[in-house]
């Protein structure tokens, strides 16, 4: 072997132990069985959306945390409309986004009128538009109409733990007597992250999940 | 082995000789991707409780065949109500049968409050009552709303082609962006079958399952 494969290999493995000294590649206990957060259809704003349907320098009123750190409900509820129908009642989460985003169900795409991509949150590339309804206004936006992609939030030590990387695609399995196995499943794995799995409403009776329902990793 | 054993073998073997000349255990050509039906909620009705809801000797009109022999959807709808909220425009599907029996989607039952319990069609064992409400009276019934178990529908020879009996538990894969597994599928082989797999909407919607899909049994 030439003195600069050995150069490279020895590089590789310090890097990995810098890894490790700094902690980013602990590894951390983890339950085999991931709880699960269910999502119904909800929207995220820009404050130049919130202003425009609730009012100049508008401010959301927390109602209930979410498990992700920071993540809120809000109290102010939005209808969202296409060429075939109106949802009325889509719930608000905090805080505020640089983009606003609505992420519906299925279902909802059919009721709407407009046919929804299966994709990552934040990432709007091929979302359509669709309207949304507020108190002091409505707006049509340009994009930002999903169904969210399944995907498990959770730290990178606890990544580690499982085996897993940010952005890797797994299988979740369900068990029960309605149970199966959900494919591309996407980790996301951040430091500010909370361990659970998020599936719809329509993804959790599809196959009777709940509150209490878990989930195991299959690569 | 006692001569009793050797006969009890023997017959066996020539019941099996039997089914096979008399066709009954005949093998198919069969499709490896079997076809989807999904069945958005529905209810079926006795004639009695037919008469209830639409007034005395009602007769249901047929607006469009299912793909199950003699099964067909109707132009009637009708209004179910539990003690939380109430569908409108549920489909009744004909002809009237012995029972009435009233097919939901887990969501609905939290939007009705009562828990419907997954249940294969005709299985009123354990199944809680509702109110439907016709233009011309509305009923209590005793038992008959539930979900429905996911199925497959073929014929005998079908089965035989497929490796599977008539009552048999199997999962099906469904390919696809959105794709997965789901356990608990029940093989419905009967004379009178069309090869259909049966879904409901929300287990459709979940993996983005629609009319042109098709899936695979996993043993």
């Amino acid at each position: 072997m030439a003195s600069a494969e050995y150069e490279a290999i020895l590089k590789v493995l310090l890097d990995a132990c810098q890894q490790i000294n700094n902690g980013s590649a602990a590894v951390a206990q983890v339950p085999e069985g991931i709880p699960v957060g269910v999502s119904n259809r909800h929207v995220h704003l820009s404050q130049a959306d919130l202003d425009a349907l609730f009012g100049p320098g508008y401010e959301l009123t927390p109602i209930k945390d979410l498990t992700q750190p920071g993540q809120f409900a809000c109290k102010e509820c939005v209808t969202i409309a296409g060429p075939k129908g109106a949802i009325e009642k889509v719930r608000i989460l905090g805080p505020v986004r640089k983009d606003t985003q609505i992420e519906i169900l299925t279902g909802d795409g059919f009721k709407l009128g407009v046919k929804a991509p299966a994709k990552l949150s934040g990432d709007m590339e091929g979302t359509p538009g669709i309207t949304i309804i507020g108190p002091k206004g409505s707006i049509m936006t340009k994009q930002g109409l999903m169904v969210a992609q399944r995907h498990i939030h959770m730290l990178p030590e606890e990544a580690a733990a499982y085996g897993v990387v940010d952005g890797q695609i797994v299988s979740i399995q369900i068990d029960g007597p309605r149970g199966g196995i959900y494919n591309n499943v996407l980790i996301r794995a951040t430091k500010t992250s909370a361990l659970e799995c998020h599936v719809d409403t329509e993804e959790a009776n599809a196959m009777d999940i709940n509150s209490k329902t878990t989930v195991k990793i299959i690569k």
